[in-house]
């Protein structure tokens, strides 16, 4: 198997899943700042553009996140980040399902339709005039978020789980763009403090984040 | 276990996996029409206030269809409509969200922002003026995907799948709400046919939309 790897919050996010797991593969670095992945051949490989991806050793080329995620987790069944039984898997899903719809989807549109703009113009349809909208869509479901999380240490479940990683992989890079999570979530501070004390929160960030050019 | 349900795409979407698998469940009806699934008791199960939703026997409350949908694909692998590999499994859920990105969410934001806009406004945030690009941005998804359709039945695979049923909900009702599929659109058109030959694709239909009020 084979990483397509690079710089920004998704790569990082499988990063630390695997790092949780302790799983190590061979990286295909790609310059995702230069817009590598938004030509061919990887837009061969991966019509969306996206990045990570992951490539078996059967040539099957996978995208998304969460997807890629779900496939290592069958590989490596230990620790459990998404569920030893249906139902645990199904909260798990659902709670991920939530912290991308509520929060890291608009996010991330509020980045680059706003922050990103420049970057993301010339790479796909932006629409600008929703970007404010889309922060405060965010930041409503942090907030919703943060009254749910009272009492719990994690998201999903009573341990670590991909819902967990999701978020802080994506609010650590909003922190640098403009999107800093609001400490009135205290609910959601003290846990991106326990998140990122994780050794997997700082063995995934990236060699161009770790050179202070960007966060994540 | 019992099947929270109602009208509407997302409903119909778990009735039609259900009908393809011939997995029957108690069902509540919840009034989507009358805001009942924006109020508690439904929110209390549900904070995230959507439809439909599982009750299981242990008391878990599972929301968002595609989690559903692979919970009960655990219970009832057979025929496999996410995948009977690992291998399947991923690639047919990698599918499955690019439906999802590249068309299904545009279109339902385009169309709660829009012609549901009088609806959705006192029951969540809205961004009307994002409804033209959501749109759009369906619309280009669509495209997208009818050129990778080239050659091929279904979307993921060689047989039916989770991924084709997320779309074939979602288009059905989109054409009852100013969103039709383009007929240009010719490998969709085709495989649109099929599915709505299917018998499940009959007997998901919501005795509300029989009723001749909405689609899908």
């Amino acid at each position: 198997m084979k990483f397509y790897d690079a710089v920004g919050p998704n790569p990082r996010l499988v990063r630390m899943f695997m790092a949780e797991k302790a799983i190590e593969l061979p990286k295909l670095e790609i310059d995702l700042l230069g817009g590598e992945n938004r030509r061919p051949p990887y837009t061969d490989k991966n019509p969306g553009g996206q990045m990570p991806a992951l490539e078996l050793d059967d040539g099957t080329f996978l995208a998304e996140t969460v997807v890629i995620c779900e496939y290592l987790e069958e590989l490596h069944p230990k620790p459990a980040l998404i569920g030893a039984t249906a139902v645990e898997r199904a909260v798990t899903r659902m709670w991920t399902r939530r912290v991308e719809l509520w929060i890291t989807e608009p996010l991330s549109a509020g980045f680059r339709y706003g922050e990103g703009l420049a970057m993301f113009k010339g790479r796909m349809r932006t629409i600008p005039q929703a970007a404010d909208d889309l922060k405060a869509l965010a930041r409503e479901g942090l907030e919703k978020l943060d009254a749910l999380m009272a009492g719990r240490e994690f998201i999903a479940r009573g341990t670590i789980s991909l819902a967990d990683i999701v978020l802080y992989a994506l609010l650590d890079f909003a922190a640098g763009v403009g999107q800093p999570l609001d400490a009135k979530n205290r609910n959601l501070s003290a846990w991106f403090s326990r998140m990122a004390a994780r050794p997997s929160a700082a063995a995934s960030i990236h060699p161009i984040a770790k050179a202070g050019k960007m966060r994540g």
